[in-house]
């Protein structure tokens, strides 16, 4: 994330971070309740009197609610700032563009770091187990407590994508288009596994202590070691060819076993950033929640899965993708065109990796405010066609 | 590993792991001399009076000298039993097979768990650092203390490939042949990037106590990480489709975050098993020294590296390796075909990954049976050229 720049006409402004506690709580898959809930969350933009102008963002793993524009007290600009702003990909202009941090973050939203209300500490290991269905039950009641009858869009890259498509399949009648960015509808075996690894991670650090580490040591070296490998699979082998070679840091260190090539030195600071803003249990649960994610729910054929979805929809993936690879996205197509569902899908040649759908700017805004264009002149064909 | 079977006509035999000590020791690239050292190794075969039918196997990361045969105690057969043997892929019936045991090991050639004589204790990290080219040194003693001009062949997989590859170049002389199995000539940063994590994993192991944890808890923990990250990538993306889909293991677990899915608790069986057999600092000595391994040795030119060699080449990639892709391959093929040097390249489709090195045992049989044939006539021609 970058600073923001006072000249920039493009940003959404400066916005903060609102909060909404849902005394009832919700029934998790898992079959507990948890209650209260707390949603934290942003807008941009406004919404229109028809309100059939909003658009709901889904953040990655490590995301939150803040999205875009700029916070005042830290001028840090949001995680997907270069896509949403006036006259961007996602242009706030023209849309109401909705943020929240997913149950089970560390942003705002309550989570394992939460207190839990029967023991007046965090809650830990004692969590629900969550999934992303989960998830986007809770940004549903936000949607319903701002008084939104249908998103215009939900558009998310990797889990974020995820969660579009359980939304078009959760509440078909309420999403008229979604956009699954470098995203699956179920994880690989690989991706999978790396998941483990880096739970293993934090597990295996001797400060985790069963999950009850607040107000003591965290496990940061677990989860310093769990972000570095998650790293490595964001980027490509093409994109570290690039970014650093076979690059040696100057200056010797004496101590056997340091980072010595450029890309472990990168990897370390990757590590040491993400413990200071994210929170280890968060990272357990919030993964698991990605490993057990299936949006046909055993169902062996995709496009049963879709069957009632009414959405438009844009899938996108990139070339050099190797967590979410192409031939997941093309799984969705796919599906999606035996149902004749509208699905346009777009593969974009990318050396960023899985990275790429946070970089690959000048195509994904070209892409989706196209997008967006086709599916607000099909809702007024559809309207102008009920009222012939 | 597979135990033997009595009934076996292709199996090298009952063999043992032999040692010799080289009190003088070896000079290492690092400027320190290492004394004495050990070296273990193992032979299959008989050699010819001529002393030319002798062929060097060399192991890779977590290999041993037990590379064929079985153990009496054991009964265990060598890691590459599947090729080396009484008509076999390299046939002991006419070869001279010796595989040693890396320096820096723990299979018996002096490594970091072996006696500082200074101290009376375990090297630990006061080990002095290792590359591929002291590893090839410490073979080439060997060669010359068993008597051997020539050697008809050297082979491996994975860093066996670099250390084949560096034999052609270290001492042209004195190879007749040279195949480089899965192999490159530098890691990619990718590669570098899981190895650090590796690294790190064991470092980060309470137990590991810089290194001084012989007689004590050894870093348990750490190694099985660095062992199941590794694991990841030796498999490829559709081999874990096929192995392991996304199916869970049957039972519940009530411990949050257990394995479940199948790949999971494969990866963990991996890491228990390997804890068993390889020693932590190894691991952290050897991953370093494929880490810096550039057979190059910063030359722009691989060419100019290949210039002296006189070795006929088989280089040979595996279509999902992607730890050692098939591009770096390539790079070797154009360095040698640009020296006019004698080179076969195949590609194999394996949807193994890097392992298939270890598994596509049809088609390397006859791949290098075949080229072992063609050294063998080559060489004949050569002589009876010298003779006219």
């Amino acid at each position: 994330m970058n600073n923001k720049s006072d000249s920039d006409t493009t940003s959404a402004g400066k916005v903060e971070t609102q909060y909404i506690k849902f005394e009832e709580g919700i029934l998790l898959d898992c079959g507990k309740t948890l209650a209260p809930i707390t949603v934290a969350y942003e807008t941009y933009g406004n919404l229109n009197p028809e309100k059939d102008n909003a658009i709901l963002v889904l953040h990655a793993l490590s995301g939150d609610a803040h999205a875009a524009g700029y916070h005042e007290n830290t001028d840090k600009t949001g995680w997907w700032d270069i896509m949403i702003g006036p006259g961007k990909g996602i242009d706030t202009n023209q849309y109401f563009v909705i943020c929240s941090n997913i149950i089970g973050g560390c942003k705002g939203t309550t989570g394992p770091s939460s207190t839990n209300p029967e023991t007046g500490k965090p809650y830990g290991l004692s969590f629900p187990s969550i999934t992303i269905k989960d998830m986007v039950r809770v940004q549903k009641m936000l949607i319903d407590y701002l008084g939104i009858p249908g998103l215009l869009n939900v558009i998310g890259g990797s889990m974020g994508g995820m969660q579009a498509l359980q939304w078009a399949v959760s509440y078909p009648k309420n999403v008229f288009s979604c956009c699954a960015i470098a995203s699956t509808t179920k994880l690989s075996p690989q991706s999978i596994a790396f998941d483990q690894i880096g739970r293993l991670a934090i597990l295996q650090d001797p400060n985790f202590n069963n999950g009850d580490y607040y107000e003591k040591q965290i496990p940061a070296k677990g989860l310093a070691l769990a972000r570095m490998i998650g790293h490595i699979t964001y980027l490509s082998d093409e994109s570290m060819h690039t970014k650093f070679g076979r690059a040696v840091k100057e200056g010797d260190t004496n101590k056997p076993f340091e980072p010595e090539f450029e890309v472990e030195t990168y990897l370390h600071y990757q590590g040491d950033e993400f413990i200071k803003r994210f929170d280890a249990n968060s990272y357990l649960y919030i993964t698991k929640a990605m490993d057990y994610f299936d949006l046909s729910e055993g169902k062996k054929n995709l496009r049963e899965t879709f069957k009632n979805a009414e959405s438009q929809f844009l899938i996108i993936s990139f070339t050099s993708d190797w967590l979410f690879p192409v031939y997941q996205s093309k799984e969705i197509l796919s599906a999606l065109k035996s149902n004749l569902s509208d699905v346009t899908y777009c593969e974009i040649k990318s050396s960023y990796g899985h990275d790429a759908f946070l970089f690959e700017i000048d195509e994904l805004t070209r892409m989706v405010s196209n997008f967006l264009i086709r599916v607000k002149n099909n809702i007024k064909k559809k309207n102008s066609n009920k009222t012939d």
